[in-house]
């Protein structure tokens, strides 16, 4: 492929004196080249594709990186790596070493922070913002965050700080209806009905003129128009929630079109107080395939590009065994509900939507609510399952502790995207969910390693009376060793005094490694929390054990079992292989568990004494 | 005291047939019994205060427990205790045994759930609602939250929810103008235009009539009148935030008249799609005292209910060591920043907050933001400091994962109410910070025990780069024993082969148990993660290490110790005394102190061998 313009452009200084037929060639390289690279590399398509001008028009308007500019989640910053210095890498995106993903200030000082999670990037701009101000330093902070970052309640958080602050600081609402499946909740209506009363924001202009000129006569009259006239004014300037928060709304806009873009974005350098722009796109602008299907071109793995991205319907993961188990559980259990987090689609949830729609809860990206409402749920009466990935249950530990620990409620944690999650990098990795699940009096954590197990713990899991997490892995099983057997912890001996000894997807792995090298017993444990009594009495009489784990090390089951060893007497070798304390970055998961050690190879050599 | 009709409730039921007059005296009886009981046992005051004809109406117009009424944080329940059947037992409340200060389910069936942090009441009370709607069971929720919690984001995340599902949901918003201290953000001076526009919500009512009465004729003109009158409609159907998220709105309402209330709770039991109720209180209503100065007597500690509370000056807390210290290095580097989620009093940032305006952030109940902002703060260049307690931490956690560790940026957490805190109870516990914080790659953790090492290791603090968390306790320093010494940590040598180990305020008793048996060198930690290898490679000599943590054990310091001492080989007897996983009950800290066997008697038996 030829990208004329933009392989010359090094950096956003480049594209500010292009012309307007330039911009659009620009605007379709750009698009090609996103559609090139994420149907070889995989990775997030049509969010990019549908921010490309939006991406443009900023890097014009605003000078980066004096003016910090700040994407939220960022999966939506290819185009901005484009325009910033990365063209020539940008084919390494989401590859070992190669380019994030997401926004990542290592890679580029035009990167202002770690992207990944949702609704935190006001918050991080304003802080950026503050400090430039309290500095004296030229430039200022544009936050660009989606319609459906709008459901997470740190967005709210951040607006209701700064709307009170009369700061110049800018927010531009990307609205695309969407989040990764199409969005939910109030504020998605609420945008609904001001896109649709478009033409009513000039309008509103015009009218409070108008206002302005009524003449105002006699005593009665004049206190009845005075008031209309007052109140007209307030209803005016407050007529959206974000105003009534204390923005200026400039809006809505064509985020297509370049021109209407610059000229809001000067308007809005030149308000002296908080401004929030909203930008409507749509995802997947320009890529037929990805504009009449966003939801799945949301993110992809690699395609090809002329044909569209074809499911593979044949790997079966174990989302999507959650899915249909949770579906059987609610066919025979009519107080079993389904809560996600916008995430129906990732968490295997789409056929228990269709079916149970009265009991299927969408709150939007909102982990927080979603756990005190499933404990809300509990104690009145209903056996709620939150389906989650690991990374994003972190949003909700204080929810954990507060609304459903203490009271003990059985609310069902499904936590998906457990352990390595491969290209996503360090934001999405579901590396501390043991720790900070296991530090929470009340919980029992399960972690099963095949499908089959993973299905026999949902089913059991009905008549469970206090707060449960499942963990398991992204994508697929390994092989079908692993028949669930209903023990907490399964041995397979070979009468040695050397244990091997895991959980969840590790388990194939030291499996085939103790198979193959026949000199240690094999321990697998299913209930990895609290730690089972006898676990640590078959433990005891074993020289020496060797705990593979796929979470981060500080607080893990090892440290846990470890300690329990001791008080019990164990005197034995322990050695414990874990991540050691630092975030993991983008790999393959293959790549990640090799390096980490805990890959068949690797837990050999430890078999082998190295 | 004498409370004729107060003693004869026991259940609403038992008011609902009350005259006016006798509703009246009703209501001086409960204020009396507050300012008795508060002023014996410590307590929250002035929010209990300003709720009594607001939780009188509510249970003369809904039928608990039939009717599920959640109380938000919880510390303006006391009037909803005293009329459901707690009245006898009242004086025992926030006492060991006692009845709690919050909402408690073991307590009664009145209670539906823990309360104790804010903002996340409507969450739970929706769960309640849909558990049953979904069952067919007769009754609703209503959820009664402050204005203060309305700056939190989680409340948001549940209106979002709400306002698109059509629910007959009632949210009651108790609207005094304050958190703990004066309301901060946008939201706040949006309440605040809506008291100010008082009448306006009757004439919008007639105004709609009319406007539905004007004659249309005439083509432009119709197109013209049209086109006002359905902008108009739209403007006057969704003038403030909730209507813009889809609920009823109906107020402002007096919350000291019970006629009115009772109205509009009537009302809004009518309506067919969530309701928010918008209550003015006055916080503190009815005790000169606490009307004059509500902040003050928010919660308190035991007073003379006739001469008022009195603060004694002469106490130096923690959180006044750190407040002093941090004004100290303002003084001398101006980038340092405070940043607080509505805790500026508890905090100690009172004075900061008057000598560096600028420099003072109180972001409001939000502490996701708090952190995230900080993190932004930190990488425009300034030395954030966020001074909060960590109970209320575990809010942040994922921000503090995400925002700040991956990204190494000097954030400076200091973490007021580590440990135990005493009356408020299991909610309040600073037990969890010790193990998320240990979990979170990148971060160092010091836990002073001295007032004198809190202030040198927030001036070292200035020159620190990358994360970084001080936890110090509630209240006062036992004695001055501690000076700080610059070490990572200090050893008491007795020539022993047994140590005793611990950190952070216990290190006060084990330094005087081991000051009595003299039987056992004694090791205080001052920075106690990571933890040192100096530290492991001095335990290593002895055969007895005796643990003291004032932390949950599950994740804890002594756990990871443990671990690193074995994987160098040590083969003594490891003693780990510290809170075994279970939530901690309300009791005097010396008390809980007690319990969990770190108190100086429970060192010294531990120590002679028991």
């Amino acid at each position: 492929m030829d990208y004329k313009i933009l392989s010359t452009v090094k950096t956003p200084q480049d594209i500010k004196s292009l012309t307007k037929s330039e911009l659009s060639l620009l605007c379709d390289e750009i698009r090609d080249c996103l559609i090139e690279t994420v149907s070889n590399n995989g990775g997030h398509l049509a969010s990019n594709l549908g921010t490309v001008e939006l991406t443009v028009a900023l890097h014009r308007i605003f000078d980066s990186p004096a003016d910090a500019i700040l994407f939220d989640v960022g999966h939506q910053s290819y185009t901005h790596k484009l325009l910033t210095g990365r063209f020539e890498k940008f084919s390494t995106i989401r590859t070992e070493g190669g380019l994030s993903g997401f926004m990542n200030p290592k890679e580029s000082k035009h990167d202002y922070y770690v992207s990944g999670h949702s609704s935190n990037c006001i918050s991080a701009a304003y802080g950026i913002y503050k400090a430039k101000a309290l500095k004296g330093e030229n430039g200022t902070a544009v936050a660009i965050v989606g319609d459906g970052a709008m459901t997470g309640g740190m967005v709210y958080e951040a607006l209701n700080n700064i709307g009170a602050d009369n700061s110049k600081f800018i927010v531009v609402l990307n609205d695309n209806k969407m989040s990764i499946s199409k969005n939910v909740g109030a504020i998605a209506r609420h945008l609904n009905k001001i896109r649709l009363k478009s033409g009513y924001h000039n309008f509103k202009f015009e009218f409070s003129k108008f206002l302005n000129s009524i003449p105002i006569i006699g005593d009665n009259l004049y206190r009845f128009f005075y008031r209309i006239k007052k109140m007209f004014k307030n209803l005016i300037y407050h007529s959206n929630i974000f105003e009534g928060l204390g923005f200026n709304y400039l809006g809505p806009v064509d985020g297509h079109d370049i021109s209407s873009l610059e000229n809001v974005f000067n308007i809005a350098k030149r308000q002296t107080k908080p401004v929030l722009i909203h930008v409507v796109t749509v995802k997947g602008k320009g890529y037929s395939f990805a504009e009449s299907d966003p939801g799945t071109y949301h993110g992809v793995s690699n395609f090809n590009s002329n044909e569209g991205f074809i499911t593979n319907a044949d790997k079966i993961t174990y989302s999507d065994v959650f899915g249909r188990t949770l579906c059987q559980i609610a066919e025979k259990d009519d107080s079993v509900c389904a809560i996600t987090a916008a995430m129906s689609a990732g968490t295997g949830l789409v056929n228990f939507e269709k079916k149970f729609k009265d009991r299927f809860f969408d709150v939007g990206i909102a982990e927080e609510h979603a756990v005190t409402f499933s404990a809300g749920l509990a104690k009145g009466g209903m056996k709620p399952y939150f389906a989650v990935y690991s990374s994003f249950l972190q949003r909700g530990f204080d929810q954990l502790v507060h609304d459903v620990a203490i009271s003990e409620l059985p609310v069902r944690f499904c936590i998906d995207r457990a352990g390595f999650v491969g290209e996503d990098g360090c934001t999405h990795q579901g590396l501390f969910d043991v720790s900070f699940l296991t530090s929470v009096p009340n919980m029992t954590v399960y972690s099963p390693t095949s499908f089959d197990e993973l299905e026999k713990i949902l089913l059991n899991s009905l008549s469970f009376n206090s707060p449960l997490a499942i963990r398991y892995p992204r994508g697929t099983e390994k092989c079908n060793s692993f028949e669930y057997t209903g023990n907490d912890f399964d041995v397979y001996k070979n009468d040695s005094k050397t244990a091997v000894i895991t959980y969840g997807r590790t388990a194939f792995n030291a499996l085939d490694a103790v198979n193959t090298e026949k000199n240690a017993d094999f321990i697998k444990i299913n209930k990895i929390y609290p730690i089972c009594e006898d676990l640590c009495n078959a433990l005891l009489g074993y020289d020496k054990i060797l705990f593979f784990e796929e979470s981060i090390k500080s607080g893990s089951i090892g440290e846990k079992l470890l300690c329990k060893l001791n008080f019990k007497g164990f005197k034995g070798n322990f050695v414990h292989i874990a991540v050691d304390n630092q975030f993991v970055d983008c790999a393959s998961t293959s790549a990640q568990l090799r390096k980490y050690n805990l890959d068949t190879e690797s837990i050999i050599e430890k078999l082998r004494g190295n």
